[in-house]
């Protein structure tokens, strides 16, 4: 058929699997804990009779919950289907010139896909052997720049000096700062957004705000940026958010104590799973995320993965060059923790 | 700044105004019924902990209710946050080719938005006077079709035999027909899909599932165009529903009666206003949607919009030629259409 002459072909990003069986998940860097009880409340009261109605096509109520959360002004927040909505969105709107992009050789992924379902050249400019992030080699020319700090699937952390180095040599390019695991450690860029017009920070309430199902993230920038991300946006579709979502988002704003809380025993659990991996002979860079970047000299990490399988244990492997020395392991509670350590051991002693 | 120079400027689409006090509001074409009380059966015994898991990426549980309900197999179904998700994704994958797309002049008006934001040649095909598509205008080389039946904002509905023939005579195009109002009248090209390759049919779930607030939209057609569409959908966002969404889709669907039972009050209603228009001297194409497009010929149909929005009734305007002598007005219930005809009968009297 000759229609297809006219298709956009494109190869799409594959996401973690999703087993439908109960097994200790640990592949997609969800929460292992549930998102506050205030979402509950939110749901289980919520008007079903208003839906009826087109939901804030503005999403107000979010917005003004998030300028106020991040002390900064309404119009200086959009808000998305998740970071991935608000990321696709970005990409549509500020690269839309013909100079290639920049992204590190080692990110996440749907940069790549992102460039190539809107036809943007890019440029994978690579990470140093210690998986870090150079500012210097981001000063050349480029039509725009993207990265992930923390970046994943490494988990390294970049310095907020780097980061506003980068910004600061590129005033002519717009500068996304994709900061979906900053909840976990590293420096948020925020505070940089007042002083440099070119500067978006993209967030997500997928990962320490336990709302991976929900689909709510959010940018922050110069009104000027949300602006031109808001023409597009509703160049797109007027209502992306449903009212639930705004709803849901709202209350999970309003409950810090839980939200510092859920978060300081991830971070916790991370810590002592370092301390665990290091022993059994892992090394990884030092995360600042909701995950561990790991890799075993002299063990296959694909092997591993599978053997993990087998034992209702999922962790993230990619199969691709430097990325298939290693596992990408989130973290779960406590007593997931340890059990993945204690099959790990078992597995380490028997197999390899 | 210079970046500037890389961002996507656009003009957006205006949605209809979304006041937040207690008006009648018959300006966006939503459903004056609630959703059907399974709804919030669903929504209120949500299990809000499973939302720290990403949902379906495939959104199995919706497409599988959707292709039962269509006697159609699950791969020839998309779902997306409300139609114009599912529109702009098609127009992203189906309309990626040199030569312009095709649509009438006098339509659903993202559809020059989406092709503007994703910079896709058209030609918009005139109307006749009598607001007709007529099939043969779209003998001509194109790059896509697309067209909405019954159509928007004039209610008016094309024969099937007519939208076959667009079908027929266009092999090498990707032909959508945006049923978005069909559940009130008119006839369905679904039962073509199986026929022809390059049809797709789009439907949402915001207007007689009285749905607008959850975002609902779906699309049917060949497996082969389907999975072109999923293909693109994943390289933008691979989570685009949110797990309420999915459950509250598949609750509706599963509440025939209810739907059946507000549909019939929507159309006897809107039977019983056109009645009541014609007998104040109006003239509007004979609708078979949700929404009557009526124009009283020495009548400022702008200083009646602003006349009716004094009195808390909005009803839609749109500021451009040949629709700038029209009202399109939304079906309420019967309550408000007579509420409706009452204040016109009183303005007519006193002001025009």
């Amino acid at each position: 058929m000759s229609f297809e002459k006219n298709i956009r072909t494109v190869v799409p990003y594959t996401p973690g699997e999703q087993p439908q069986r109960r097994v200790i998940k640990l592949n997609t860097n969800e929460s292992p804990y549930a998102p506050s009880p205030k979402v509950a409340e939110v749901l289980h009261s919520f008007d079903a009779d208003s839906l009826r109605r087109y939901p804030q096509p503005d999403c107000h109520v979010l917005t003004e919950a998030l300028a106020a959360y991040h002390h900064v002004e309404e119009d200086q927040v959009f808000v998305g289907v998740g970071s991935d909505d608000v990321l696709s969105m970005c990409f549509l709107t500020f690269f839309a010139g013909e100079k290639p992009i920049l992204f590190p050789d080692i990110t996440y992924s749907f940069y790549e896909v992102w460039a190539a379902v809107y036809r943007i050249p890019f440029i994978k400019v690579p990470l140093t052997d210690q998986f870090e992030l150079r500012p210097e080699d981001y000063r050349r020319e480029n039509g725009g720049i993207v990265f992930a700090n923390p970046n994943a699937p490494t988990g390294k952390a970049m310095s907020l000096t780097g980061v506003e180095q980068i910004i600061k040599e590129n005033p002519d390019s717009v500068v996304i700062v994709d900061e979906a695991y900053v909840d976990f450690g590293g420096e948020s860029a925020l505070p940089l957004i007042s002083r440099y017009d070119n500067l978006l920070v993209t967030r997500t309430m997928s990962k320490a705000r336990a709302l991976a199902g929900m689909r709510i993230g959010y940018a922050l920038g110069s009104k000027k940026l949300i602006r031109y991300l808001n023409d597009v946006k509703f160049s797109v579709n007027s209502y992306t958010m449903n009212a639930p979502s705004l709803a849901v988002g709202v209350a999970s704003l309003e409950d810090e104590r839980y939200f510092r809380e859920t978060t300081a025993k991830t971070i916790a659990t991370r810590e002592w799973t370092k301390e665990q991996l290091k022993k059994l002979g892992f090394f990884f860079p030092d995360s600042q995320t909701n995950f561990i970047f790991a890799s075993r000299p002299g063990t296959s990490a694909e092997r591993l993965f599978e053997q993990l399988k087998q034992r209702d244990i999922y962790v993230r492997y990619f199969r691709q060059p430097v990325l298939d020395q290693y596992l990408r392991i989130t973290i779960g509670t406590q007593q997931e923790m340890e059990t993945l350590i204690r099959e790990l051991e078992t597995l380490l002693k028997k197999n390899f």
